[in-house]
């Protein structure tokens, strides 16, 4: 019987969206747990979280500790995309096909809602319930807030903003790209993992897999912001163009992008080859990558 | 041999600065680390470390853990003035005397600066060094997720945002500050007390202590806004009238406000009395709440 990723995703994904409805502030004050609900609720691939349980099944690992690793990092996920659209930085007002956060919220509750987001994935990793253990726990937001802080996601985004309207050099764009989004989708990975106890060389592996997976989902969203319309995207195309933002295609080119990615897809799939889990742990995380990189948009 | 705050204080804010002086990304990419040293270094009361590692003291507890706790509060304090800051909130450009970070750094980078402070506070809860317990580490994180989020700082942001130009009655006013400001000075304390093991009296007394001193606290800022200018302030003053806010003086009047704040102080020191905690440990405790409410600035 060949893995089907659908039905994969669709079991993890009806479970992911059940614990983000239970989770996401339904009685925050003002106004606030609206626009909370509305930035992450009923949207998006959840690429990040379907990583988290699918690493976390490639070990064996804690099924609660990584559900709720998979909605914490998906929460920080959501406020980065919350922030990053606002007036001040992007100024996008279309997201997943829907008005922004600040354009249907207003930019100040927009802030606090992204700002109230980031807590909440913390929240979300320290429950009391003794049930996760405590070292899970701590070694969960130990990563998540490396994964989102000035060396990963909010760095990566310095230097985005620092770039724009100058040329970037192969390294400097892989280092911008590497922390602005691979830090987050290879933290999903870790967390993952951390939910399990596997060997060295099971956590190389997954590293080296997360690392190059990280990478390829931002070549391939370049790819896509020259090759697909904003109604297919359900986001603004073409605008880092329009940006004068650097990006794989405008320094590489169409073609060797592409071959890029795909190279990248090769050193993911490699890395759990060699890992030494049994194949049949790792089916989810091979056809994620391969989604990763062959996605339409 | 009478306690001297000052000279209590002065050798735990040595300890604070140099630990933020190491701890903040001296090294983060583009401009990152300068506006987060920025919004942090050389200025602020310091309020909220004094706290979390007076409780500590008062409990005998863990002394490293403590002083992570105590940068991790005053990060997250500092990022929420950085986002409080901005044009789409307070518009404010003086703050400690200084420009504010967005008029300083422009407001994407400050944006960007206070996300990426929030993740560094707990960066900073949950060391590798095993040092620190991973149950008192989780904990940490926990207390302060929840007092940083939507049912704490980040909720009273939004019910602050709500009421301008409303009425509020004295409930909705206290629990907006119990929120904005109370929730992380409450949890300042609660988190240096998680540094030891206080037992359940001990742990009720210093919650008592710390709710009361959390609301006092903002009794006298409202106060403090009328009575004061801004240069005494480091910031300007007058501007919650100017901004038709909601306040204790415009709500109780001037008087009753400071009777209040008065009466605040009274139950903060009667908790402590009443913990059991032998005097010679709550020296710092007591002089800080008596600090807080005679303050000039």
């Amino acid at each position: 019987m060949t893995f089907q990723l659908n039905e994969w995703s669709a079991v993890r994904l009806a479970q992911v969206e059940h614990a983000l409805q239970q989770w996401i502030a339904q009685d925050a004050p003002a106004g606030l747990g609206e626009a909370m609900r509305y930035a992450v609720l009923d949207g998006g691939k959840r690429l990040r979280p379907l990583l988290v349980l699918a690493a976390c099944e490639a070990v064996g690992g804690h099924a609660e500790a990584a559900l709720r690793a998979a909605c914490a990092v998906e929460l920080t996920h959501a406020y980065s995309l919350v922030h990053d659209d606002m007036p001040c930085m992007d100024n996008d007002i279309l997201r997943r096909g829907k008005p922004t956060v600040h354009v249907r919220f207003g930019e100040a509750l927009a802030l606090l809602a992204g700002d109230a987001l980031q807590a909440l994935a913390f929240e979300l990793l320290t429950p009391c319930d003794p049930s996760v253990p405590a070292t899970t726990q701590a070694t969960l937001c130990r990563l998540l807030a490396r994964a989102a802080g000035y060396e990963g996601m909010a760095g990566g985004q310095a230097i985005d903003l620092a770039s724009i309207g100058r040329a970037l050099t192969e390294d400097e764009l892989r280092r911008m790209h590497r922390l602005k989004t691979g830090a987050l989708l290879h933290a999903s990975v870790a967390m993952g993992a951390a939910c399990g106890t596997a060997d060295a060389g099971v956590q190389a592996a997954l590293t080296t897999y997360g690392a190059a997976l990280g990478l390829a989902f931002q070549v391939v969203d370049d790819i896509l912001d020259v090759t697909t319309d904003s109604a297919t995207l359900g986001k603004t195309a073409g605008k880092d163009a329009a940006n004068d933002k650097p990006t794989y295609v405008s320094l590489l080119g169409l073609g060797p992008s592409q071959a890029y990615a795909a190279n990248l897809l090769a050193q993911a799939l490699g890395a759990l080859e060699a890992s030494g889990l049994p194949a049949g742990r790792t089916h989810a995380l091979r056809a994620l990558a391969d989604m990763v990189v062959n996605r339409d948009k």
